[in-house]
């Protein structure tokens, strides 16, 4: 690695606000390139047959060995819906149906997104695919409580239970300001 | 600009799935570096002032001179909620208290979702800042429905229409698959 061929291109490290912005971003100061970082998106889904829940123990890190319900980060050029299915593919080989939107959660400390949905598995053939150790079906009694990878899991659980049965509710967020 | 002082630092531009991925993603050969791109997300709000509705007419392109709701990128480490209210602060002066999520949209195609709330203003002192021309206030029939800026816009009054009055509903995406 010499000066005249830098080798780790690192992007734009000027600190500043472009004009018309009101907030610091980071800018190459030669071509005016504006490094915009954005939230991300996961989207995912509560997947059910008959009364159980499919679960899958995460085979990546963070939180490896942990169960998680199927989610991950959206994808470019896919509608949130699409990419909740393809996460359940994905992770699970499963098919889904997707009847609602359960849970809309902030959470800026990692500014991160995620759009949880309520589906039905199309059949209980699942099992366990990339980035996923193994996959379950547990009844609410059974679900690894203590043993759940993230608290949007635990969240997602308790609110697809507390609408039950039902078919129009207004999805949950964690709380009036999103905390 | 000469070869050994590139200056328009361009970040990594190698094609490649990296290990474990499953989508070609732009890396570094060098560093490793994964330039993993998301979609990203609008926030917004339809304000209303007693039976008239909050409007701006855009100051920025794209669709300048057209008419919108207050709404904007989502910014780093705020909620969905504080971004909407950020939104009609920036572009109108405006304080507003939000009551529902009215629409889930997913835009493929440019790879946005966009989240947007049902608010009250706080008061109808509202005036034109950043990014706005101008603001107005509209009742249903006064709208400037052929100078809206979005579909997006569209979408989000006529959702708002749709639930009036109503406080517990499914947010509205644009079709079963998002379409």
């Amino acid at each position: 690695m010499t000066s005249e061929h830098p080798s780790t291109p690192q992007g734009p490290i000027h600190r500043r606000t472009p004009e018309g912005d009101n907030r610091e971003r980071l800018v190459c100061g030669e071509c005016g390139f504006i490094n915009y970082v954005n939230p991300r998106v996961v989207v995912g889904a509560v997947c059910t047959w008959e009364d159980k829940f499919l679960l899958c123990k995460r085979d990546i890190e963070p939180r490896r060995g942990y169960w998680t319900i199927p989610a991950g980060f959206m994808e470019l050029r896919e509608t949130m819906m699409e990419g909740a299915m393809r996460e359940a593919r994905e992770e699970a080989d499963a098919e889904i149906e997707i009847d609602a939107l359960l849970g809309v959660y902030s959470i800026p400390r990692i500014s991160q997104i995620q759009m949880i949905y309520r589906a039905r598995l199309l059949s209980p053939d699942v099992s366990a695919a990339e980035e996923t150790q193994e996959v379950g079906f547990y009844s609410w009694d059974e679900i690894p409580w203590s043993d759940l990878a993230f608290p949007t899991v635990h969240w997602a659980l308790n609110h697809w239970r507390e609408v039950e049965g039902q078919t129009n509710f207004a999805a949950f967020t964690e709380g009036p300001m999103g905390v």
